[in-house]
């Protein structure tokens, strides 16, 4: 509980003094004023966030988190729970999506078990933070005790600092975990005021019986836990995951050590949302990389300010969004690195 | 001519049976089916435009033409005509947008004169295929000559030839010249028969009186030409521009060779049109990399049935947003290269 009351301590708000040099460079540059559009906007909100005018083309890691859900006894997903530890081991063997994508980004990826229900072996790129064996199912109780929050919490926080520590000037978040849009699209409903239905989409592939039992589940979910509004703990003890709460330690992590992060889809989404409960100067530090076909995810976007700058109809989480949109900061900043001024070209600026 | 001709002829539809072949590895892998989305449809659609269900991971070329317009004596742009050449040696010495965002997509990038109005300095990197000092005023008369459309058509088509037998198999159309929004403009409003004012922006920058000139030149032209809907030639000939018609060509030479083809913004979109009223097959190799700023472009992309996979708010040109979709593609080709499958890895499937 320190360590998280430290770093939430240490979040201030982006340096906007930055971010208006950084736009006097890009207009510097030979191209008109404004017509890179996105990747301007890009460059001048990490100028912000890491109080540098012309932030350096940055060492990338992507964090990917993974834990079970004790829901998934409800039968929300369509995958069984065993998936999960299989996939960590795709992952530790590069053969999943995410491992192409962070590779195609250049980013380092990194997994951690911070909760999957079974034992897993040593392996040199997995990280052993397990703080249980998945969460209890949520539709009968709280999904975590709040200790267990905390602790997953600060695991995020910790590998963060290490990554951070180890040079990386970007972090990436992606998570595999069976059954975890369902917490997701709970936390979605819980802040949005909406209806279940309205967040709730069919994850790896539910078909339509599936999702009205999803639907149900997190609703039944919601009334048996009644979450604490003000308390942002709370609601991720009782309808959250492991893995959410280690994504949003890591964001937290990244706002206090002024690094953007980039969220991935709509499950890092919902760890941003409750990063942004905790601090909510933590948003800032924030990065959307893409819309998820996840139909909650828009929805939680909105509610952290955040625009999304892919729209690539993908639902697969992982970190994969995250991994393009750290190609794209990339793009972004070279951008200000690399081209030449019209004064340093002698091109001629526009008519008067 | 024959050269154009013999391309035309050789253009047929790409490969259905290695469309259906590329999904069905592409659902073999560790991912829910589909779960990719655009990434997937990339694939997809190259294994369709190369006949091979396992695309390689492609040398890609972007080819930047550059040319001047005689319509820019009417005052429709917000930059001097000296720009052309004063970007082309930026180009040249690696310093625009372009140089960056090649470099970055690891693409390399050939400069075209393919119609700049003043003489350009010998350069290595630069190609030599000068049709014209610029168009003629389309406003007063016609752009080109039929023969001068031929020329940079061909010019265009030996060029692209070029990089596919050096080993290129990814093409990218980008270009420079002042003015040149308004030719693309003009043909946008001839092939929809939309008001010239629901096509036309403000290019580099126009502010409302220049746009309201720019759209009453882009009307007299038309008034002026009176192009041929059903001869192309005509239609680039007295409306368009010499690099329209080179990136034209490299369109046409991509199609002829089972080459798909990335198409930037708005200049290139109008170019796309042109080679897709040439030869409608040749659309089938396109990919539509950006939604650009410009008005007109989402008009153009929906003539063409092509749906742009990145929407960054850009209008620069150059080639940036093919760039940008360049990377994409390599993403999207790697995914199918470097995933393991559900059985390699041993990962459970849906639940039935």
């Amino acid at each position: 509980m320190e360590k998280l009351q430290t770093v939430l301590e240490q979040i201030v708000p982006t340096d906007r003094q930055a971010e208006a040099e950084a736009q006097k460079l890009l207009d510097s540059l030979t191209k008109p004023p404004g017509s890179l559009g996105v990747l301007e906007s890009i460059a001048r909100k990490i100028a912000g966030i890491t109080g540098k005018a012309k932030p350096e083309v940055p060492q990338k890691t992507a964090i990917l988190m993974a834990g079970d859900h004790g829901v998934v006894a409800e039968g929300v997903s369509a995958y069984p729970q065993e998936v999960t530890p299989q996939m960590v081991l795709n992952f530790l063997s590069g053969g999943a999506a995410m491992n192409v994508l962070a590779r195609h980004a250049g980013a380092e990826l990194l997994i951690v078990d911070v909760g999957v229900a079974s034992d897993l072996p040593e392996h040199p790129l997995l990280c052993r933070r397990k703080v249980a064996y998945g969460t209890a199912n949520m539709a009968q109780g709280p999904a975590m005790t709040r200790a267990q929050a905390v602790a997953a919490l600060e695991a995020g926080i910790e590998i963060a600092e290490d990554c951070i520590n180890k040079g990386a000037g970007l972090l990436g978040t992606g998570e595999m975990g069976i059954g975890n849009t369902t917490p997701s699209a709970a936390i979605a409903a819980f802040y949005s005021n909406r209806p279940v239905a309205d967040v709730c989409g069919r994850g790896t592939g539910a078909d339509d019986a599936r999702l009205q039992l999803k639907i149900r589940v997190i609703e039944q979910a919601l009334a048996v836990n009644r979450p604490q509004a003000d308390d942002a703990l709370d609601v991720l003890a009782k309808i959250g995951g492991l893995e959410i709460a280690g994504m949003a330690g890591v964001m937290l992590a990244a706002a206090a050590h002024k690094i953007p992060v980039m969220i991935d889809g709509f499950i890092s989404g919902a760890a941003a949302l409750i990063a942004a409960r905790l601090q909510p100067l933590a948003a800032e530090y924030m990065l959307a990389s893409h819309l998820s076909e996840e139909p909650g995810h828009a929805i939680i976007l909105e509610m952290l300010g955040l625009t999304p700058f892919l729209r690539l109809n993908m639902r697969l989480g992982e970190g994969t969004g995250a991994a393009l949109g750290m190609n794209m900061v990339d793009a972004a900043l070279k951008i200000m690195h690399e081209m030449a001024t019209f004064a340093s070209a002698g091109v001629s600026g526009a008519l008067e």
